[in-house]
């Protein structure tokens, strides 16, 4: 746990720790120009940064037909975050807000979403546009955006 | 495993146990129509069938200030997927695609991920439309849809 997770004023924690009830595996990692929390934008933007996806080789075959959709959905895990926090205070917001109403990366499953934009695919490496997370960020999942379909 | 699970003509495994990098915790239920996977519809869709979302009580401050968010993200596990098929066959499809562009069920970290329209909030209870998965489905974690910032 790094200072970024230290309480602040008006936030409120439960006395609980995760309990284990599936496992998630990391397949890949994330490659962006943001090395601490405070240095990653709010949200990402379709202009923003090139950033790279590098997948696990033994994945390779899942990316068949990826190059199809323009934008992805992709998935990941919030390493450095506590999970105990029920209200929490947004950066520069001094009221606390529930977790469930705020994107913050601290929550009870770390779990990060976001939609970006496939610029290309380069083997087990894709290079896309979109994202809003820490360098080294572990990936769990890429989708089609939902409105391919 | 169900009868879900078994592999079709053409899909192909890879030699992968789920490894257990991290640990995820259901926090809730959902509550909808379907039984079986093959009852879901392929997509939610905003004017669906009414579904409920109860969250764990200890997660209940969390909630606050949820109500002025009309859309929300809502990440579940799907709990019934086999986890190790990198090309597989929609429903209705005799292609095979890779997991990673196609939105099934079936993938190594089996996420999913819906964006609903919040209809009531009765205490640990959401009242949504627009989900798609199965009755019971373990719950992840809750979020503004990313639109609303």
């Amino acid at each position: 746990m790094n200072s970024d997770n230290e309480i602040r004023p008006g936030e409120v924690v439960v006395p609980w720790r995760a309990t284990e009830d599936a496992g998630i595996a990391f397949i890949g990692r994330i490659e962006t120009p943001w090395k601490t929390r405070a240095d990653c934008p709010r949200q990402g933007q379709m202009d923003g940064p090139l950033c790279q996806i590098i997948l696990d080789e033994i994945w390779r075959e899942a990316l068949t037909g990826i190059s199809r959709y323009p934008q992805l959905e992709v998935i990941y895990w919030l390493h450095l975050s506590r999970r105990d926090l029920v209200l929490q205070c947004a950066r520069q917001d001094k009221v606390p807000r529930g977790t469930f109403s705020l994107r913050s990366p601290l929550r009870p499953n770390p779990i990060g979403t976001s939609v970006v934009k496939l610029e290309a695919v380069q083997d087990c490496r894709l290079v896309v546009r979109g994202l809003d997370c820490i360098d080294g960020t572990p990936l769990l999942d890429i989708k089609p955006d939902r409105h391919a379909f």
